[in-house]
């Protein structure tokens, strides 16, 4: 069990882990010490039960009559999620978004690092995104291997995700963040989260449709 | 209610939508012309009865003993998730991730498209992305107004988000994409979706820790 963490959390609670060290963090920048259950519930519009409720998987002893001592809250939480960890991380697929996220700094100020960014399309390989070359697809197993890379990025169009998440697996990598729309199937120990635009998008224009039953979106 | 909708669709249903959705179009793309709850439940891992029951939230009725009629399913899928619309969507924030949204292909081709690209540095204002030219923040709340604008998109850092939230609620906003670490609090009618890259990176690093828990990963 990673340091801090009690048993196994519902997927659901690590989420909202994520936006309480986000909080925490944001809060800690502006000087403040000692967070409590209710402010937390307050700015993330949970009930502050909820917020005790979760804050129960993790191991953390520093409450007060002030609320929970930042720092150590901070630390608990980085723990348990991962985030006091250097990950290793490759983008495969160096189109728009692929770029972005090797140029994108919030990366590298969480201790996640990109150590190299693929794309199949010779019109690519050899292109400079940031500091880094676009690498053929062929040396990617070595590469992984090489790099001790953690984590693969699939940012390729639908079509092309699941060779790619393939060849990842096979090269030895320890989890994938999906950014496709095509569900992939790993294997147990591979885990894969989803993050994808469009199905955000989408639920989001399903919730404004609900909202204004007889119209929805315009044209 | 929207075309092809029954009743209120929980939000672990409206995700698992957008997976059917994309599944059916690909399997259409490659020429098929009907799909079953089984082959869906194996493509993404569920069971064939779960498929069945989030079916179940639309109103279809083109099932068969060959399963669901493609096309028909696609057309039901999008009415309920608003993918047949054409919204309008404005970007705030011309960053890396900003400028990768406008640049990115995917969202015209489903009906998206983005009007406009707001940023406050003087130093952005000016500057072409694609075929759109940043503008500064002065001009969000009217160009909202005059362009009827659906969708914000909220590219910047999270010091700034619930800023640039707020504005953007007051110009009229229908709905936001949340895509920064602050969580945004919106009227009721203005629904939120988060899609944060980060967070999802934390909910997998979390996952593979819990794989290997004596070391997790490496310096």
């Amino acid at each position: 069990m990673p340091y801090g963490m009690k048993s196994k959390i519902p997927p659901s609670v690590v989420k909202r882990l994520t936006k309480y060290m986000a909080h925490v963090q944001q809060r800690q920048n502006e000087g403040v010490e000692w967070v409590s259950s209710v402010e937390l519930a307050e700015t993330l519009g949970l009930t502050s039960s909820t917020v005790r409720q979760d804050l129960s998987h993790v191991d953390f002893f520093g409450v007060s009559r002030r609320g929970y001592e930042a720092e150590g809250l901070r630390r608990v939480l980085a723990g348990v999620l991962g985030a006091d960890k250097a990950w290793r991380m490759v983008v495969v697929g160096a189109g728009h978004l692929g770029q972005a996220l090797v140029l994108h700094d919030e990366f590298s100020r969480r201790g996640m690092k990109i150590y190299g960014i693929f794309d199949k399309d010779p019109k690519k390989v050899g292109m400079k995104v940031g500091k880094l070359v676009v690498r053929s697809m062929d040396g990617l197993p070595a590469f992984v291997g090489q790099n001790e890379v953690d984590i693969g990025i699939v940012a390729v169009p639908a079509e092309a995700a699941h060779r790619v998440a393939d060849l990842l697996i096979a090269s030895g990598i320890r989890g994938l963040l999906n950014l496709s729309l095509t569900h992939i199937v790993a294997p147990r120990h591979v885990p894969v989260v989803d993050s994808r635009i469009i199905a955000s998008l989408l639920q989001l224009t399903h919730a404004i449709q609900q909202h204004v039953p007889a119209s929805g979106g315009k044209r």
